[in-house]
């Protein structure tokens, strides 16, 4: 798929089929996401790759917005390791770049999969962090179910001239 | 350009030729940074688009990382708007899903560009915000240099097994 389609077409799925997600498709969202620029190039993430149907459906009613867990074979959570940090305060900036590619991998793929954030609420990462065993230096992004999607991904205008300036503020 | 192709091939370029990017090229590049996800589709993000000769020249002396600034014919600086976030603290994600969007898309068009980092240095923020005449709740995040490179954008593998971890951590 072009990158321009990609980018244009890539919704936020929240409907899925029962369709399997293959190992071979996740190890191409995980290279995706490893490839993205990090401050330093420090790449300070993580991915726990959850697969386990009584996880998942115990995930999905962690908070109110991630309901379609229940019916997606996949999530994958990225995680900020900030032992890693060459520049310290970046991890969530390099770890949204990383979910950004692993969103326009799945699209890439005809997957369907949607951002669903994690960081900064800290009831979430709380939340995660007890669920998945993950220590204190360890911090929870952003839970990205994926599967395959039962809607059309249509393409989106969101252009908006006027948020465009020229030259300063 | 194929969307794998882009993501694996997007490199940090810093190394630019004379050549000059149209104002076409630049609107692929904001169309493509609009149409990123965002926190319950707030979109909370507006962009700057430097051309000034005069103004780049400057700019790319404000933090010692930025130098290739004097070589590039734009830049633009993503900037977060606290008003318009519908979910507070989501915004310097937001904007990080709109930068990576820009970075791939300036590769799908074999344009250099590279992530500089501002948000959440606040020293950098406070320069530019002087600058560039940003308002206070307007937040400086990220400035991209854009030119046609100098250099090959050669594929790069960073996949690291061992920072996946499957079901919990």
């Amino acid at each position: 798929m072009d990158i321009f389609e990609a980018i244009h077409t890539r919704r936020s799925i929240r409907s899925y089929t029962d369709g399997a997600v293959s190992q071979e498709q996740i190890d191409v969202l995980l290279q995706a996401a490893m490839t993205a620029p990090s401050a330093g190039n420090a790449q300070p993430w993580h991915f726990i790759v959850v697969q386990d149907r009584a996880m998942l459906d115990r995930l999905s009613t962690y908070n109110p917005y991630v309901k379609m867990l229940a019916q997606t074979p996949l999530a994958i959570l990225v995680l900020g390791d900030l032992s890693l940090e060459k520049y310290p305060g970046y991890w969530p900036i390099d770890c949204s770049a990383a979910v950004q590619n692993l969103l326009l991998a799945a699209r890439g793929m005809e997957l369907g999969a949607v951002w669903t954030g994690v960081y900064p609420d800290q009831a979430r990462m709380d939340a995660l962090r007890d669920m998945l065993a993950i220590p204190k230096d360890i911090m929870p992004h952003s839970l990205i179910p994926v599967g395959v999607p039962a809607v059309e991904s249509k393409r989106v205008d969101r252009f908006k001239p006027e948020r465009i300036h020229q030259e300063r503020w």
